[in-house]
C-alpha cells in the first residue's frame, strides 16, 4: 500500500469542489495522506466556490488519466459518454477509480469491474448511492456474511423534499413544490430524472447487484415516478394515517426477487415515514442483523464529497476491496410485475351522483379485490369538478388492480383517470 | 491473507451459539471461508439451542488459545478477568482477536491495541457496541476522513424497552417494566449494569475513543441512569411533546469534549425519539457527511453474532485494519460537568398549598434560570400525596440547576427530592 495516495480529479463542478475542499483544507488534515495532483475540466474559466492552485488545473483530461504520477482517478463528470471512456482507460491501465456516477455503475458496473480485475485495479462508488450514508460499504463489508431479505429505501432527496412540502402545505401542487426545491438547490433545472423515478431505479440496481448478487438493469424495474401524485393524494393519505414516499423496494420471496420503484403509502409511525425533506434512508432486513435503518443526506456538495474521500481512504488502507463481483452471482429470477402483491390506495375523481361507489366497488369485487376503507367528502366548493373518492384495498396483485382500474376508467362517472398507489404497511 | 480463516471460539453461551449457527448452517454458506476449529467453555453439559459436533468442544480454554491451527480467537466470555487474560495471551502470540466485550475494550482497549501492534495481530470489536448497527466500522472506515462534531446515541436496548413501555402504558412503574423486559429476554436477571447507565457509558467510551481520538474511561463520564425516572415523568414529558430516552451524548465544543450519559427529553418528532423498544440508534453529525442516523437491534443472539462474523469477514478480506490507535490522539479536554449547558425538565412533588410556584420560581430565578413553561394539575384523587409540579427551563448550566434544585429541596413544601432531566431539542 502506498504511504500517500496521489489523486487525479476529473470534473471541477459542485462535488469536485467539495472533494478539493476536503483534500486541501487544514480542517480535514488529509494533505499528507491523500495528495491532489491534477484536476481536469473542460471549463477553465468559470468561477467556483472552492479555489485551487491554477497549476493543478488542466483541460486535457486524457493527460491526467495517463499521468504516471497519479494512483487513482476520481471521476465526477457524470453520464456514460466520456466519463465511461476515461474510467475504462484508467482501469485498463491498472489505475484505481473512485466514482459518484450511478448511471455508469448501474449500466456498466459488471463490465467495469471485470476490467478492474484483469488489470489489478480497484473500483469504488460509495458516492453513487445516498452520498451521506455509507450503504455500499455496509453491504460490502459488515453484511457480506449475512443473508439479506429485503431493502426498502428512499434514494432521491429531490422527490422526498417535494413530497414533504406537499404534505406540509395543503393545496401546494407538485409544480410549486418542484420550483421551491429548485430555488433551495434541492432540484435540477430539469428534474425529469428525479421525478420520473429513474434516478432511484439506477441506485436500486446498484444496491440489489451487491445485496442479492443479482444483476438488474434500470429498465427491467417496474417504475412509477411521482409525476402522478397530487396534493389531494398526499392530504387524503395523511387523513388515513399515511405519508407518501418514493420507495425503492426489493425483497427476496421464495427464491425470487420482487423489485419495483414507485410512490407508496407508509404508516405515519413507520421508520421510513420519519425521513423528511432532502434526506435519504435505507432500511435493510437481514437474517442475522435483523432490521436496520440508515439515514443521511442523499446529495449535496459535502455529503457526496465525504463519500468520495471515504473511498479514497479505503484505497489507502486496504490492498483488496471486495467488489461487485467478489461473490458468485445468485441471479434470482425477477417476479413478474403483475404477480407482486400489496394493498392499494386508489383515488377516483368521480361525478357527484348516485351509483358511483357501487360501480367502483363492483369492478374491484369482480377481480377478487376487497375494500378495507372508503373516504368521500362532499365538494361544497365546486361540485362540477367532481369529488375525490378514496379507496383502500386489502392485499391483491398488481395485475388484478391494473385490470380493475382500467375497467373503472371506462365508466362515464370518471372525470379523470384513476390513480393508484401501493401501501407498504411493514415500513 | 489466508484463503480460509480458522476460528477458535471462547464462550458457548447465547452469542456463541449464534456465531456457531452462522458459521455452520448452510443458510449462511460460510463454511468454506470461515472454519470453526474449536469451542471452549467451562460448562460442557448444559443443553444449548444450537448444537455442535462434540469433538469441537473442550473445557481447556488455554489449549484453544495456543492451538497453532487457529488463526483467530473469538472472545465471548465477557468481563475483564479470564477473558482479558486469554485475549492478551492470543494477541501476544500474534493471533487475531474478535470480541464483543465492551467492558474490556472500554477499560483496556488501548493497552490491548498496543499488544496487537507489537505482535502484528489485529483486534476487532464491532459487536461491543450496538450489535445490529455496524457503527464501529462506519467510524473506522467511511468517516475516518471526516471531522465528527457530535454523537448522540441510544445504546442500551433494555433501558429503551423499559422507557417505551412506561410511555405506552400510563401508570406502569419502572419495576413492572423491568420485569416485563426480563420475561421477554430483553433484560438480565440483574439489570443494574443496564439501568444504572454504566453499560451505555462503556459503549460511549468506545465510540468517543475512535470518533474523537480521545481516551475517556467510563468513570470519567457524568452518568445518570434511568432509576430515578417515574411514570409521572414519562407521561408529563409526553404531554409536553417529548419522549424520554437514555442518551449517550458527546459533542466537540470549542476544542473541548462535552460528554455525558443520562435520560433526556427528546421532541416527539426528533429522530432518536422514533427509536423504540429494544432498538439502538446512533446519530452522528460530521462536517462533510452532515447528519446521519443508524438504527438497529442493540443486542440479542443473532444481531450480535452477525457483528462478530462481520468482523471475521473483515479479517479474511483485509490485511490491515485501521484500529483504535491508528491515528494520532487528539486528547480533547473534557468539559467540567457543571459547565455543560442544556434546557431542563424538572419535576417537583409539592404540597398542594399557596406559594409553591413562587418558591420554586424564585430559587430558579436567583440563579439566572428562566422558566419556559409550567404544568401543574389538580390532584383530585389523593391531595395528601401532593401534586407534581413540572417546570421546563430555558438553557442554563448543569451547575446552576444542581444548586437551584438543592435549594428547592430544602423548602418544606417538597414531599420528595426534585427530579431533573435534560432536554435535547436538537435530537
Amino acid at each position: 500500500m502506498p504511504e500517500i495516495l496521489k489523486v487525479g480529479l476529473l470534473g471541477y463542478g459542485t462535488i469536485g469542489s467539495g472533494v478539493i475542499k476536503m483534500l486541501t483544507s487544514p480542517e480535514f488534515d488529509l494533505a499528507d495522506r491523500i495528495k491532489l495532483v491534477k484536476v481536469a475540466d473542460t471549463d477553465l474559466v468559470r468561477e467556483r466556490a472552492v479555489k485551487i492552485d491554477p497549476a493543478l488545473l488542466t483541460d486535457d483530461t486524457e493527460s491526467v488519466v495517463n499521468d504516471p504520477d497519479i494512483d487513482v482517478i476520481v471521476e465526477l463528470i457524470g453520464g456514460v459518454g466520456v466519463a465511461r471512456k476515461y474510467v475504462e482507460m484508467a482501469l485498463d491501465a491498472g489505475k484505481d477509480v473512485v466514482t459518484a456516477n450511478k448511471y455508469m455503475i448501474a449500466l456498466h458496473g459488471d463490465d467495469l469491474h471485470e476490467r478492474a480485475v484483469r488489470s489489478g485495479a480497484r473500483l469504488l462508488f460509495e458516492a453513487s448511492v445516498a452520498g451521506g450514508v455509507p450503504i455500499i460499504q455496509i453491504i460490502r463489508e459488515q453484511l457480506a456474511c449475512d443473508r439479506v431479505h429485503s431493502i426498502n429505501a428512499i434514494l432521491n432527496g429531490t422527490c422526498n423534499y417535494i413530497l414533504t412540502r406537499m404534505e406540509q402545505v395543503p393545496g401546494m401542487d407538485r409544480e410549486q413544490a418542484v420550483s421551491e426545491a429548485q430555488q433551495k438547490g434541492f432540484a435540477e433545472a430539469d428534474p425529469t430524472l428525479d421525478v420520473s423515478g429513474m434516478d432511484t431505479a439506477q441506485k436500486l440496481c446498484i444496491l440489489v447487484r451487491k445485496a442479492f448478487r443479482t444483476p438488474v438493469l434500470p429498465d427491467q424495474i417496474d417504475l412509477q415516478g411521482i409525476t402522478g401524485i397530487s396534493n389531494v393524494d398526499v392530504q387524503s393519505a395523511l387523513e388515513l394515517g399515511y405519508r407518501i414516499k418514493l420507495v425503492a423496494h426489493s425483497h427476496r420471496v421464495n427464491g425470487n426477487l420482487e423489485i419495483w420503484v414507485g410512490p407508496a403509502l407508509i404508516t405515519k409511525s413507520g421508520s421510513l415515514a420519519q425521513v423528511s425533506n432532502e434526506f435519504n434512508a435505507v432500511a435493510i432486513n437481514t437474517e442475522a442483523h435483523g432490521e436496520q435503518l440508515f439515514t443521511g443526506k442523499g446529495a449535496g456538495m459535502m455529503p457526496t464529497a465525504g463519500a468520495v474521500v471515504g473511498d479514497l481512504f479505503t484505497l489507502l488502507n486496504h490492498d483488496k476491496v471486495p467488489s461487485l463481483l467478489s461473490e458468485p452471482r445468485l441471479n434470482l429470477p425477477v417476479v413478474d410485475r403483475n404477480d407482486v402483491r400489496c394493498r392499494y390506495f386508489a383515488r377516483f375523481m368521480v361525478k357527484d351522483q348516485p351509483g358511483v361507489i357501487a360501480a367502483v366497488s363492483s369492478e374491484l369485487a369482480s377481480r377478487g379485490i376487497s375494500i378495507a376503507s372508503v373516504v368521500q367528502h362532499e365538494n361544497t366548493v365546486d361540485p362540477e369538478r367532481g369529488v375525490p373518492l378514496v379507496v383502500i384495498t386489502y392485499e391483491t396483485t398488481v395485475g388484478a388492480m391494473t385490470e380493475a382500474v382500467a375497467a373503472i376508467d371506462r365508466h362515464d362517472i370518471m372525470l379523470q383517470p384513476a390513480h393508484t398507489i401501493r401501501i407498504m404497511d411493514s415500513l
